[in-house]
């Protein structure tokens, strides 16, 4: 896994954790230029001695042919330009043996501005501040950052005032003096090169704050540090610089728009970004934006006066939300959830028996082998085994039962209690018993009731009900150990049991599973 | 989408059917050997008019730039060699907007003999039948076909007489003709590339069945037609050959192996494959193969007498399984479901008040709106919309009720009926309500009784049971329409709704999902 070298703590970890989870050991390269972060960082990491050896492991500077040797078993993440990208990608050995390959490019993000959020609306404040921050934070040195302002043609001059003034605030030069907001960029030639980007840019438009060759420095030489302006363009959006032209460093464009339609086809220009966001106080609006952009994005923030408090914020990917974006975002999807975990996995489609389908997964399937003797609720979670079962029953579900918990509950549903109108519903043609009633009739069938191993009850899952039941039915359940799962750092674990409620002839009329807690031992 | 010329009929629909389900539109560009046959069914399919015009197309022959043009909303899906698929993959235009790319190549799969299948057992029979199935079928012009039948050291003989005896009754000829089992490879020169591969393979072992110069053909020329002999060698499985050379015609080698540490460390040197299948009755046997090959393959069949009749076998992809696998069998990922559909797809992570997310999805979030009103089960599918609440209760649970419950529906269990019992419970401290009779009160207090469109409750999922309910406590629920679904070509739908049961402090006791079906009309 190759970290960009804007973020080397954050970057190598946000790779490795889910490969971690996975089982899979990392070897993380940094970019050169801020490497000994990311050493000092898998130095701390090595001596707490909290990881199995070898699950983290180092390389800086220069790879030699490290890529030649990658297998079909390997993963290669890599964060960083597009065009690195694109030579990894092609890379003969990864090509030649289908690597899973994960690219997380910088992209021309964009920010749209609802047209509701007028000047005296928080939203407003809340556009332009992340703005600010988004050119401003590291430098404006982030693949998230957000590149193209859209803006409501009407509210574009107000958007560049407050803009301006909210940059003029921020003090460039010495991070560790005070006062001091933000530092240089990277290196002397990041400086130039954003330079030329920002000329490529000003083609289209015209620089509405800041000067590339000039800035103002607290306790710091202005040419020798790589320092720059935070810099704010306006430009024409039927050009094509503002959307293909990144300046990687402290510089946005104010590109206006004139309806949802085109603020959806100008994104598109943009072909591929890993976040975009929409700032407005209204759902209509943020629902028809989302839908329309979100083809060509990895992330979507919809930032409100309801929503900014708790958000963090335009730049952030969260581990349990997708980070990459199509295109030129690299085409790759990093965390996610469980989703990160699984990148790094082999999913493999498994056909057999029921009974082979179980030993390999570890879980009793339908159709596997039951089997009965002790209950199974006198088992502890040491005994218990998948496929330990109890069948209980039967009992016959009366007209009077049904009335009685009819009366009891309070649920006088007519198909319970009105026989004309159930005659006359196109399910059940008659009275049929509540559904309610049935799983604590079968609750009532197979629970063992002096205290044991089962601890509690804590939920059901996938509940149907298959068939009706009529006054008169005879109930039988049958309920069998599905899962077992201990949990670490407990005295129990859970037990999911696979129940089957049937009939007389045989039919299933309800199905579920019945989560309990189970104790270790007896 | 570029399928395989082997099959220029199921290539195509497999690689269309996920594409259409997600509103993509498909050109498919099949190979030019047997591109007729895809032809003509294009036609069928366009002149049945069933599919929206430009959803399927057809372009035959060479393509010209059309890769150029390929765009990161475009996916490239790409059945055949393995040195195609690695130029497809390193495409400049692929590699430069990150395009999805799906690779299916040919791969040397395996198929394992267990050790308990001796010659007595059906499990031998139906690994020798299978073996030959694979190796005749389309003249073993499959991607999916073995070419690696692992065998137990003691049983080779044994299988190689066995397979001998059925490959002798494999007639080879004119398919037209009466008793013919095996027509001719697709080309001349796809003969001089298998006669190679068997010469290459036959450097680690030795032919024992058939001669790849010399086969006696039924109603044909065999020089003219591209007929060959079945050829089934039996190797040296440390040599590299039999794992790397694949002879694709009706050509597989026998390996001995020695143990399942073997095996699965053979298997592995594959590379990758699309499908492996184990054919024994011995459980353990088959969980162990299966766990140590999972990784390199995209599917496992285990085969025994018990589902051998009901098995499409080794060489079937099925639309609910995937289909590719890593590796040297490209790397890729078809079918297996909905995930099929999900390949042709962006995956965006959203945020987002509760109010905005439902708003995007169409489903109500718990934060979301709720509007109070007409009671919601008064509401067809047409009137009814996502937030529709109905707030009932409270209702108090008394010890009484808890008594009846258990004595009613037998459900007697310690922590609801045994003071002391229930004190030394863990979580409960003691008696609590049995979390039945707290889902059937709030049954009772949310229902609407009459005939109305509301027609049955089918279900319950996510059950859970968040804080115990002790006696005296009060019960209030709230029931929020969640998700619409109407179903086409009924007068009915779907509706879930959010059921969140609270005491008298707010706290939620339970929380689930209740599924009902709802009439589109009142």
């Amino acid at each position: 896994m190759s970290p960009c070298r804007y973020f080397p703590v954050w970057g190598p970890l946000e790779k490795f954790a889910p490969a971690f989870v996975a089982g899979v050991p990392s070897l993380v390269k940094p970019a050169s230029q801020t490497a000994y972060l990311t050493a000092r960082m898998i130095e701390l990491i090595i001596e707490s001695g909290l990881l199995p050896e070898g699950s983290i492991q180092f390389l800086a500077g220069g790879v030699g042919d490290l890529l030649d040797h990658v297998t079909p078993q390997d993963l290669v993440s890599f964060t960083g330009s597009a065009s690195t990208a694109r030579k990894l990608r092609a890379h003969p050995a990864i090509v030649r043996n289908a690597v899973r390959f994960n690219a997380e490019a910088d992209s021309l993000n964009l920010s749209v501005l609802g047209p509701d959020a007028t000047p005296d609306t928080a939203e407003f404040a809340l556009y332009v501040k992340q703005l600010v921050t988004e050119m401003t934070v590291k430098a404006g040195q982030k693949c998230t950052a957000i590149r193209r302002a859209f803006v409501p043609a009407e509210l574009v001059d107000d958007v560049i005032e407050a803009t301006n003034a909210r940059l003029a605030k921020v003090t460039v030069g010495n991070p560790t003096s005070d006062g001091v907001r933000m530092g240089a960029l990277a290196s002397l030639e990041q400086r130039e090169e954003v330079r030329r980007s920002i000329k490529a840019l000003v083609d289209s438009g015209s620089i509405v704050y800041g000067d590339p060759e000039r800035v103002q420095v607290v306790d710091a030489d202005a040419e020798r540090g790589a320092f720059l302006s935070p810099v704010l363009l306006r430009a024409d959006p039927d050009r094509a610089e503002p959307h293909q032209v990144e300046a990687f460093g402290p510089v946005s464009t104010v590109l206006p728009y004139t309806s949802v339609e085109h603020v959806v086809e100008l994104a598109a220009r943009g072909e591929g970004s890993l976040v975009g966001s929409v700032v407005t106080a209204d759902t209509g609006f943020a629902r028809d934006v989302v839908l329309g952009i979100a083809p060509w994005h990895g992330r979507v923030l919809v930032l409100n006066d309801d929503d900014a408090k708790e958000s963090t914020g335009h730049g952030s990917p969260l581990p349990q939300l997708v980070h990459g974006g199509p295109g030129r975002a690299g085409g790759g999807e990093e965390m996610g959830g469980i989703r990160g975990v699984l990148h790094h996995m082999q999913r493999t489609a498994i056909q057999g028996t029921p009974a082979v389908l179980s030993a390999v997964t570890g879980r009793w399937v339908p159709g596997a082998p039951r089997h009965e003797g002790v209950h199974p609720f006198r088992k502890s979670l040491a005994e218990l085994k998948i496929g330990d079962t109890v069948v209980a029953g039967p009992r016959t579900v009366t007209r009077a039962d049904i009335d009685h918990f009819a009366e009891f509950t309070g649920d006088t549903f007519y198909a319970h209690t009105d026989e004309t109108a159930a005659a006359a519903n196109p399910f059940f043609g008659g009275i049929v018993a509540h559904g309610y009633l049935i799983v604590s009739f079968a609750a009532g069938l197979f629970v063992s009731p002096e205290p044991g191993p089962v601890l509690a009850n804590y939920g059901l899952e996938n509940l149907r009900f298959v068939t009706p039941v009529k006054p008169g039915d005879e109930l039988t359940v049958t309920l069998t150990a599905k899962q077992i799962s201990p949990r670490e750092n407990a005295d129990y674990g859970e037990v999911r049991w696979d129940a089957d409620v049937t009939n007389a002839t045989g039919e299933s009329v309800a199905k579920y599973d019945v989560l309990t807690l189970v104790a270790k031992t007896a």
